[in-house]
């Protein structure tokens, strides 16, 4: 291993460029940068550099290019997919954006928040609150998960039927490239037809293309008005139309549509301090609706009422609640941000995170359920997610009892099935999360030689060394090399 | 000239893929593919291609690539830009998918509707209409213009503001490669994060990575109520006031906002049949504000109404009527349809597209107004556009009796003064129309050199032989060499 390690001179190098005081050798220190939540990945290296501005990162991917030394970028490092975590063999250095974290301009009139890449994304919302503007990007992570890595995933959550995922809310980029120059797409125009389109090439291309250092991103007026429901529903059908109700009537004031069923659920009331099922009995499928309203408080109340109403007489909920308060909005909320986490205690959980035509929704959970129960009987199914994007986390907890390594052992076995039924409705594997190393083979399995080939091209042109977080999306060609030999 | 032409055999290989009966080689036939709207350039080609299927084109581009043959395609032909106009040296073929015109798919619930790349715009449009749903894109030239050049181009209009340009209105693509290749990528996800965005990549590149032969596009819910106000303002700053009210109150029921220069205003009375002064004084600027509402006309006639209330309050308009009726919505937006148009009996007219943040405008309309009036005396400046989106079509008709041809001749030079200023608010010099021939020397003028060299290695990339809508977007490199010589 230690043969193809940075050596000691060109670690000094690197060093130099940002001051020996932010540059992490000791293997404690840089322990955390090595692992990633789920514990599917545990890598090594020798340096994780912590540059404070865009030259520095220049200059820093400059060196490595000249030396062939390959550079993980990692940002808030919450990712699912492991395309933060550097590669076992402790060739790669890591460089960490989390001390270039500053907003660096925000404007009311023209709506946009300039960040760095290292910026919390609770902080850039923060600050547009402050000037009474919203950014919408919400992610369970959103306290520690920053901009670069939002957008280098083109991070969705909780709001992207209104407002789009985080590609949609990206005006322009900064990024540095593999070869250490910088490309100043620091744009903040809503319409701008002059070439290829860089900026959507960079945005979802986890690190692999260039460092993304700088954003511009839209702000939105806040909305005055705010409501909540939870309604319960006898099955996923009766939730798409359910869906579809409500889409047609509140049309763009839909802001979040969310479906749960009834096992998530159950975890979450269990394991989540003050979450509690606000109906009286109990049902298959729970749906959580949220309206905003531009004009008032009255109009967000009136609209949520009359929606439910509707869907009481076409006999599309089976009951529902509408928030009372705030903080009844808030911990209806924090039930569905903390189902993920909610599965833990429960022992060791498939994921998967994947999307089909919202109308399929139903069709996939179905057989998927089917499937899945054939496979692995007793499987404790916890499916949750965003149906108006028809983007569902199928999630698999073991069966009660169960050895927990055994089980999550057949992973693989069970994505394929998964998977499978995904892609009988073209649907995605990786609706939201990406691919890094976890779906980077699945993706050139399932994916006509074509489209792997044309990324492939790209990735050539823009990174002619490899050295950009090499092996996530697709495989290196050292790697491919390796394969064949 | 006929030395580089293809030569007969070829022409006859040509013809035998796709039947004699539809490859035109008669000159009159050929004439309409040589021009452009604006007279500003005429091409050459020995043969015009139109294919029936994706098949046809893949077939059209694996010869093409074979035997080096360069092919321009064309779909609709209404750009501003000569991007489908075949170059002088008569080498080009021209392919044109004007036979590719069907709605392949529509899909009520899941929301999306599968057009072929020759679709006309008005079709899908009508397609959409007739489900009870809306396909928002809507132009001047809607009636003759066709999807895949929609896409090609990244059209926006009138719609950008509450729905996005093309870009934000595809959800998935088909696309024939340079070598003949095809890339399905007809996905109607909504959420798709596997790899590097291939969709934005090919839309917006105006034809010269690949052909696009078919497309998913969203659909929305029909608003169910509508309605339109036309107001006048004494600034663009006022103009800016009131858009930033109307958007804070209305946010995304706010579907346009259109502003006019008084000159832009009165040659359309003058000049558009039906066209009136819906105000009984006259002012310098005019706006032509539009909401639509999911729940119904009362809300929409509500909204506008306590709007047009508070802007009067605040002092942001001078005088304003809302449309009465559906025909007077639709003479409103007429109006505004045709303001291009209403300029060519004026004579000569020096066109820019361009876009500044939306907060710039009024700081570049003014000195716009006064660069251009220094260079050009008398010159009647026909500013108009979505202020929404930060662009203004700034428009400018020749002085009134002055040499039409003469006035023409300085189309570079005030382009350099407008451009010079745009550039100043960060703007960009081609919001909507692309770059085309039009622009394409100068967009490698402005930026930086590793912009125009990551647009070019992507060229590299995916068109090895540079045959794909040559010296459009970027010179080719053959062009490049001529330069060198």
């Amino acid at each position: 291993m230690s043969i193809s390690m940075p050596d000691k001179a060109l670690i000094e190098q690197f060093k130099a460029i940002i001051g020996p005081a932010h540059a992490l050798t000791d293997p404690a220190d840089i322990e955390p940068y090595l692992t990633e939540n789920r514990g599917l990945y545990r890598g090594n290296t020798s340096l994780v550099l912590k540059p404070a501005s865009t030259e520095e990162v220049a200059a820093i991917m400059k060196l490595a290019s000249q030396t062939k030394t390959p550079v993980v970028p990692a940002a808030g490092r919450t990712g699912h997919v492991g395309g933060h975590v550097p590669r076992e063999s402790g060739t790669d250095i890591v460089v960490s954006l989390e001390r270039m974290d500053k907003i660096r301009r925000i404007d009311a009139t023209a709506n946009y928040i300039i960040a760095d890449g290292g910026a919390i994304l609770a902080d850039v919302q923060k600050a547009a609150d402050g000037i009474d503007r919203l950014f919408p990007l919400s992610l369970g992570s959103e306290g520690s998960c920053r901009i670069g890595g939002n957008l280098a995933t083109n991070a969705g959550g909780t709001a992207v039927l209104a407002y789009g995922n985080m590609r949609n809310l990206c005006l322009g980029l900064e990024v540095v490239l593999p070869t250490g120059e910088i490309w100043n797409g620091l744009r903040s125009l809503k319409k701008d037809n002059t070439g290829y389109d860089l900026r959507d090439l960079f945005i979802g291309a986890e690190g692999t293309l260039g460092i993304i250092t700088g954003a511009v991103l839209k702000l939105f007026p806040k909305p005055r008005g705010h409501q909540v429901a939870f309604a319960a529903t006898s099955s996923p059908e009766q939730a798409l139309a359910f869906f579809n109700l409500a889409s047609n009537r509140c049309a763009s004031a839909l802001t979040g549509f969310e479906i749960m069923a009834r096992m998530a659920f159950d975890f979450t009331i269990k394991h989540t301090d003050g979450a509690r099922d606000p109906l009286t009995a109990k049902y298959p499928w729970y749906t959580l609706v949220d309206v905003s309203t531009s004009d008032s408080q009255d109009a967000a109340d009136a609209m949520m009422q009359s929606l439910l109403e509707d869907a009481f007489e076409q006999g599309v909920v089976e009951d529902a609640v509408i928030a009372k308060s705030q903080s009844e909005i808030d911990e209806l909320w924090h039930m569905r941000n903390t189902m993920s986490e909610a599965q833990k205690p429960e022992g060791g959980s498939i994921k998967h995170d994947v999307s089909v035509p919202v109308s399929s929704v139903p069709a996939f959970l179905h057989e998927a359920d089917a499937a899945v129960m054939k496979a692995v009987p007793d499987a404790r199914i916890c499916a949750f997610g965003h149906i108006g994007d028809g983007n569902i986390h199928y999630n698999i907890s073991q069966p009660k009892g169960a050895d927990k390594a055994a089980f999550l052992a057949r992973w693989g076995e069970v994505n394929k099935i998964v998977h499978a039924i995904v892609l009988s409705h073209g649907g995605s594997i990786s609706a939201e999360h990406g691919i890094g190393r976890l779906k980077r083979d699945e993706l050139a399995d399932i994916r006509e030689p074509i489209e792997i080939d044309l990324m492939q091209r790209i990735k050539q042109a823009f990174d002619p060394e490899g050295i950009m977080n090499p092996d996530k999306v697709l495989k290196s060609r050292t790697t491919l090399k390796d394969d064949r030999s």
